[in-house]
């Protein structure tokens, strides 16, 4: 526990993810939840949520339609946006302008333009705007940035990265229109530039739609799997794999070889229990969802996000990377639709 | 969440063991916890929980000495012992006397005869108690369970259990006076029986004392590694070994081979990363302690406690398998100090 | 030991890849050594090699310069060619016009048309001219293969191809103009283009050139590291990754996900030995080279072509997958050299 | 290949571990093999092995019952002995007596005090006899020795040993009169001592015959399972499985823990391939007999033999430990059938 005096927060969207956040801010200790703010059918849940962590007497319950008297409480240091995408400028600029620092789902906005007036008003406004890459968070994720740069593996030359996911359902999709390089394959991006230090020269893309559900990602004129090289100035190449529809579980790993040595982070299993007969060595199945794999991410996210309020570290995802991020996945996107290499 | 109602429960014992159970209370949001009880040294830090816990107004504190008004408490329905081992017996036998269900850290009491009492005494009463081996609710240990249970591996021919630690502070060794047989050992006893099915008709132990805090165990006229073979009637074989002073992190792995194939449980690192260079191909560190290891199995324990008590399980841990793992640690225990094979 | 006659056979090349084969000759025991052929400098070796493996009374030598009469020799009735590349397609053609079949390691020859040329007279000659890609002989490889045939995991998605040595010498790369793609990469573009079954319509390839041995490289307007994409008509991609100068031992990994589940091949270890202390868990080095992460897939290869000459098996490696390779090396070396995607 | 002059070599025994060194032989370069010999039984396949090899002319075929002719053969150096184990004792005697060096598998002979008479005779006539324990020449079982000796994991505290295989023919039970400790776990018996470093003071076993193939065991008055501790002066205590009947491929695994640290062989597999689908992670079988797992282990620990013999290194496996190990079997064997504790 911190001795800080804990900051008062508000939470917009309490789907998939913002339950996941509600309870990491339960148990941070750090935060008093002043309100959960979502559209009118979802407070029958947000009243279940209050009772469950205890928060009857500390939370309140608002309408999105309503949220201006959220960002009018002076007891709110802190907004947390997990509403869908199309939805999150106007609640960022709404929430900055009241002087609030702002956690929100990625991806920010929907264009670029609207991720750098964003970050703009962040910057007249001197709070923090942080953008949730939660990969960074992740154990092996993280300790693989620490050790390249503090030179294990001498200078980069390739780095690999694989996003597997086992489907999305059509409600999902619809929400953020499938676009699998702004939706998906955004953390592989932005994980990769990160890591590299900057904007790649030229990219391509390549896609395919060849599931089972072909005609659902046909129908958003998107594809469900994609490969793409991404170039950097300094000659390190890096190849992705996006793919929505995998029937193998969740798999998200990254390879990254220098001039000294090679690190790679692993695949999670259910269990590490083996089975041994003459025929094979059956280990369990791969962990399902992302929610799984990187739950251990989210709490660690979240504290950084308070240590950076308090002053404690510096934020981890600048203005410069998150805009970067997107500006490669539209050129991914332009390079699968023209079928050409894209500079930048 | 269920829709039954929430259960009334007291926690004696606020250490390392029993913040790991009050955290898991809360989060199941199936009990509402009346009391915090401990030594009166202990009464900031139980203030200071029901703080971090979001407990004010439903959480009350009391002294172990006047703890008599706890198990008073008509909304007392649970209580929850995580007190040294020489306290149990005392506890145990108010609170059934109370009736109250009982949930205790093993060993139970420090004799057989003690456990006999209580687990007569819980009959008369109508009343659970659930000593808590938790590795039976580790997700590796309970599928090995089953699926020996289901035939996969065919019938059992010999069970190895390995258990290492990094040590124990001098003050727990003095709480629970070393005892290895009791205090550490009896997790796999238990389980090794409990898979098996039944009492060993004769085992034999050995022990060594070399570790660099060797003069440490010999002040509890104890040794700091044993091993053991425990034979069953039905020709299943198991070998142990114990080790309290490893410096390799925390192992506790269990591997049965049967007439049709083996299953093993493998260690846990801290994170599946992999670093390869020429001369190695380098894996993380074993998880260091069996808080890291097993807190996945703490909030599985506690809610099979809880739908027990609501009828929907059968208890799992017997009291013919606790007063078994007792008696067979006592025949370990004479072994070691006869030097000879002690039958049963 | 087969039943059949064994066949007499002429060596070409006693170099480093030349004595494996000479090795698997002896110990296979179906061929009859009749000539070991190589310049006038390895007259030493070659007296020296005939001791070793006990050839003596059945093998004489002969100078590559007056090879023709090892050619005439009607005892002989294979030609296996190890050889400079360069010199490849004078003594295929020399071969099959004295009517023997003939083995002949990668590349075939220099340039497509010499290629077909030669597949061209071994159909007139109704001999066999079998192109040596090892990788599709090694277990892991052919297994991977296999399984996906049956339909173990569906229909194809994507390929991933990762292949990595520690640097070549000098030597070896003047006497095969470097040439990443036909050198090195055509065992990936092979065995890639085998298993999709065909030939994609476009490829996509970056290079870089930032080892230690840029200078090397850059002498033969090289690169000594290659990303590249290929994308097949019936929607599978395959990503392929070349490195020459990569510091962690030998690695040529391939991972094929497929609608119903993923196949990959894992690196192979000088020895599974692990040591496990506080810091970290520590497996052994990768093997070092192709010829031992290898060295089992050239007995395999070898029996496979004495197999298809005596009419067992159809060989493996068409005269068409052949020319594929080639086709996507040369398109590939184009896309590496323009910078922009190519189509086929 | 080595300068010496080639030693002339007489090989006893060419069934299924005589086969393996006759390979091994040919292979090393560094023995001529003067003569095969077996019983008349077997002349039709020594004769196919000398042409298979491509040894007619250097090689001769005798009849065990008049192989004083061998023995007397002053082109002979060595003798290597792969005949059924009751006639090794012969064989060596009149070896040594006849001035040859002998290699002799596993077990030197049936009772103590033959083995002791050979050596002495060995010493007398300053002749090398080599017991080959090949386990010691396997790579993972050798590293591990060295890397403990060179204090990596600091003082050895506990050994664990487990060796399992998918039963034997009754035929080579028969041969061997079964003797699950003197057969089998002698290489077990015999690596733990080596490593520990001389004999331990007390040794227990025990053992169950509940395989689908107990009634073949019952006739041999054998069990075909046993588990067993042994305790060394030192503190060390070493525990040891030999399954004769496990149905899951070949397992030969160490685990030795110290005081600094832990190194562990781990099984080998028939391949490294992986296929994961929803439901699991599947690797390939372990490899399925001892012949598999220690290919490699044969032609180390014959060059080990031929390189004592020209001085270059000492002989690994003395008569002491020759000796040590044929006692701790005894020992084990006595306490299995007496059901106690036996002291050395």
């Amino acid at each position: 526990m911190t001795s800080n005096k804990p900051l008062g927060a508000a939470l917009f969207g309490v789907g998939r993810i913002g339950q996941v956040h509600l309870k990491n801010m339960v148990d941070s200790g750090r935060l008093i939840i002043r309100w959960l703010v979502d559209i009118p059918a979802q407070h029958g849940l947000m009243a279940e949520l209050i009772k469950r962590h205890r928060l009857t007497g500390e939370t309140q319950i608002s309408d999105i339609e309503s949220s201006q008297k959220v960002l009018s409480d002076p007891r709110v240091d802190v907004v947390i946006i997990c509403t869908p995408t199309p939805t999150h400028y106007d609640i960022i600029k709404r929430a900055l302008t009241a002087g609030k620092h702002v956690m929100c789902e990625k991806p920010l906005t929907l264009t670029i333009s609207d991720t750098k007036d964003c970050y703009e008003l962040a910057r007249t406004q001197k709070k923090i705007l942080f953008c949730a890459y939660n990969r960074r968070f992740d154990k092996q994720f993280h300790t693989l940035y620490q050790r390249y740069k503090r030179g294990d593996i001498g200078n980069l030359r390739v780095v690999k990265f694989t996003s597997r996911e086992g489907g999305q359902s059509k409600q999902y999709l619809q929400n953020n229109k499938s676009r699998i390089f702004l939706d998906m394959a955004i953390h592989d991006i932005d994980y990769i530039c990160w890591l590299v230090g900057g904007r790649p020269s030229s990219v391509c893309a390549f896609g395919s739609i060849s599931s089972d559900n072909a005609e659902l990602y046909q129908t958003f004129d998107d594809v469900d799997c994609v490969t793409a090289i991404l170039n950097f100035p300094n000659g390190v190449m890096a190849q992705m794999e996006d793919t929505r529809e995998a029937n193998i579980g969740y798999e998200q790993k990254v390879e990254v070889l220098g001039t000294k040595g090679l690190i790679q982070t692993q695949n999670m299993k259910t269990s590490e229990l083996c089975t041994i007969t003459q025929n094979s060595c059956q280990s369990e199945a791969l962990l399902g969802t992302f929610f799984d794999r990187y739950k251990d991410s989210f709490p660690t996210e979240l504290n950084h996000f308070v240590d950076a309020i308090e002053g404690k570290e510096e934020i981890l995802v600048s203005a410069e990377s998150c805009i970067i991020a997107m500006e490669v996945s539209e050129a991914l996107s332009e390079s699968l639709k023209t079928g050409s290499i894209v500079k930048l």
